[in-house]
């Protein structure tokens, strides 16, 4: 790295879009919008799937595969998840190239082989999903159905950033179906808690639960759960959303089925997902100005050892001391590599792990060698210090423990003192410039003042958090009678 | 089950296509020849996709994930590519829908949202990876790279069957790089012997290594390693391939690098995949008139445990005799259930579970109880025995690898017996049409033969067996002079 990154304080946006390249996490590439995961972020991205995977299947879910394609007579039926996604969708509208007779060497589009029917490619999947459950579900015996489906999707987006926003993105979306409306809200509730859990003991990020406002709403939704962060820069990024779409995709598709009682009625539903947007989150939660700060639950390589040495002979006995510690280390399951690369001198190789976020580096060297030592360096804090080689495996394990708990409590910390009560709309728009964050203000529950705010300071209203006290009050904008505090804040 | 399986012997074909619907692996989708991938196949499809990830790594390879859209002018530069899949691909022409003016509450194509260039859905990556390959190799030690993506692909096939041919698929596509040719052959060979060990050890289904002819070979590739497999209906199926792709790639890309000695030089390359299609493999070798069989290596339960009782008592005795030993099989990786729902009878449950392929059956009824014994029945044989509860942990456990191996043994005593080796014409068409199998031939080498032979007959060169014996002979077509046999069958 022959040039350091620009700094969060210089230019925080330019900051983390150079730390994400630079990193080795991602890049855009030649497709207007679509990014290219490179090997470093997928690994991560892979840690976070897994961990997900498994939290799903430990609450009753199971995993199934729908198409890509959207019909367009499928993808209308839900008349307000149809509009939600019209405006940005990729279409499908031929099956065929051919020469074309102007160019040679060049394909056409060829005419004769247009589509009856446009295919959309999916921005979601609950019109293919449900179009679906509608032959799968006829009695209460079919119910309830819990899949969870892992896929790309598309959503043609003007203004992309990398894992943030992209045209295509990678994510996870569960779909549900349920005999009653207390279980599907029952089940969309679970699932926010299993995302937050997930975010915050695995991601180290803190989050607020709670619910969208009418107009934040996932379109065709009668409810969203939410669980939202915050960023460095005093910006909050919506984590993961789980919903609770009423019987709204049960009627689009006419899905009924027959209750115990033997009645007809329709299906109840929830849909839930978390994307490759998560990695934003992860990397601007924690990360500094020398590069990334990974989790140790989600850092694909956990631990590194540098050898520093002048000559072969030097290495071999860094290589023999080494040897039992890289099995020992493994065996406890603890990812570890050994960096003999002797094309890189070791100041080139801290500054490269150091941006890559691995989170304890040791090094050897002559000293260490005579003493039975290591020098022991950790991501979070950029601290080092020297450690016998008699306790050096559960240092490390203990280390690995204390960086997760510590870059968790320095975000919990950083969330606390940006969360922020503010009384009038001066207040509220002089806090929203200089310090940022979540501002809990009150609202008067309508969508018009929503809009008002939103358009005069680009701040939203991320939730309505569900451990929020009852208090009345009156909305900082309309001064109309207030149920509560609602979390307003600039988002991504 | 009301009704039973149409047998192979009836109808191999309509057996199939019933035995995937019914055992709940997948079905056919609203969408034109894309399928639904079921749970209880996603979770075969899981299995296999995890064992292949872990080999691929032990190799050393890696993961990334690249963008689901070609751009035209990508998917034209390697021209033979771009023939082989122009005729069946699916164009993004637009990037909106919008409210259709004359039909109210329907969508149609935005006009105003043309894309400037069309969008093909990658029917296979290689033009969008180089195109990214370009930029990250510049010398040597940028080689090789070893990446793999797991992704789903689009081929818009006129005619399709679940698993065997969809228009929409998913698979895992290789993609490496390397300076010399001789490590470019050598990876591609690598990876279809990684191919073949997966197939053969997990899935239980023996295969031919091979390589494709010049007629049959990948469009793009200089050649192409292939893995050849045999139905029980005589009919061969391509279960993977592996390509050396030369400079082909580099120089429609432009990618060259700098060599150790300083040259600068196109970049060679491979590529390689398995895919869904592996699915139907696995049901059509093993599978019979009852159902599925599974091979307990990939099997999503292993072993089902059904309670024959009157009254709760006697369930409740037969639960705590099974309690143990769930927590045993549990602890040694045996995937198990025990099936206590009451609205089911066993008569009807022994048939689920045969039909769904579980390799291992218990009953529990109220002489076990008083013998200590389990009824255990093994789904391959489709026999059963009396076990005492001793030892019966290490009997399931000994079962399993006994299954694995007779399912094996069996569909390579078929394979092996059904490989002929035929030194006419006549003789060819006879046993093509009677017994059908690989029939082992002289060839003259020739593209006009083998095309004469797949006009006359259906059938095609599998593969040049890479063990074949180096023999000279007559082509049974022309009567020209042959190198050596190859193997010829109708094929999936």
């Amino acid at each position: 790295m022959s040039k350091s990154l620009t700094t969060r304080g210089e230019d925080y946006s330019k900051w983390y879009n150079e730390l994400v390249v630079r990193a080795e996490l991602a890049e855009s590439s030649g497709v207007r919008g679509c990014m290219v995961i490179k090997p470093y972020g997928y690994a991560i991205w892979e840690k976070m799937r897994d961990e997900l995977d498994r939290m799903f299947k430990e609450t009753g879910h199971v995993n199934a595969y729908f198409p890509l394609f959207v019909p367009r007579s499928y993808f209308e039926a839900e008349e307000k998840n149809a509009e939600g996604f019209a405006k940005e969708c990729a279409v499908v509208t031929h099956y065929r190239l051919k020469t074309d007779p102007d160019n040679p060497g060049k394909l056409m589009v060829d005419p004769e082989a247009k589509l009856e029917e446009e295919l959309i490619v999916r921005p979601t999947s609950e019109a293919i999903i449900w179009n679906t459950y509608k032959n799968w579900i006829q009695s209460y015996r079919d119910l309830p159905i819990l899949i969870n489906q892992w896929a790309n999707v598309v959503r043609w987006e003007m203004r992309t950033r990398l894992f943030l926003r992209t045209a295509e993105f990678l994510w996870q979306e569960g779909h549900t179906a349920h005999a009653t409306k207390a279980e599907a809200l029952e089940e969309a509730e679970k699932m926010m808690n299993v995302y937050a859990d997930f975010v915050e003991n695995f991601m180290a990020v803190p989050v607020v639960k709670g619910l969208k406002t009418e107009t934040e709403r996932f379109a065709g939704a009668d409810e969203t759960y939410c669980i939202e962060a915050l960023m460095q820069d005093g910006k909050a990024l919506q984590a993961g959303t789980s919903h609770f779409l009423g019987q709204n995709f049960a009627k689009a598709f006419d899905v009924k089925f027959t209750s115990k009682e033997g009645t007809l009625d329709y299906v109840w539903a929830s849909s839930w997902g978390v994307s490759t947007r998560l990695m934003g989150a992860l990397i601007m939660t924690h990360s500094d100005d020398k590069g990334l700060v990974l989790p140790p639950k989600l850092a694909p390589l956990q631990v590194v050892i540098v050898p520093i040495y002048k000559g072969e002979d030097q290495l071999e006995q860094i290589r023999e001391r080494i040897a039992p510690l890289l099995t020992e280390l493994k065996a406890k399951g603890i990812s570890v590599k050994f960096d003999d690369d002797n094309t890189q001198k070791p100041g080139f190789k801290f500054n490269e792990y150091e941006l890559k976020g691995v989170p304890v580096r040791l090094a050897v060297g002559q000293r260490d060698l005579e003493n039975n030592t290591f020098e022991v360096a950790r991501r979070d804090t950029l601290t080092k210090e020297t450690v016998s080689g008699e306790n050096i495996v559960a240092h490390i394990e203990q280390l690995l423990v204390d960086i997760q708990n510590n870059i968790y409590q320095k975000a919990l910390d950083y969330r606390n003192t940006h969360i922020t009560e503010v009384n009038s709309y001066e207040e509220f728009k002089t806090l929203l410039e200089t310090k940022g964050g979540f501002l809990s203000a009150h609202w008067d529950g309508t969508p018009e003042t929503e809009e008002r705010i939103k358009e005069e300071t680009k701040a939203t209203i991320r939730c309505i958090p569900l451990n929020r006290k009852e208090e009345s009050g009156t909305c900082i904008y309309s001064g109309k009678p207030s149920k509560g505090r609602v979390l307003f804040a600039k988002a991504y």
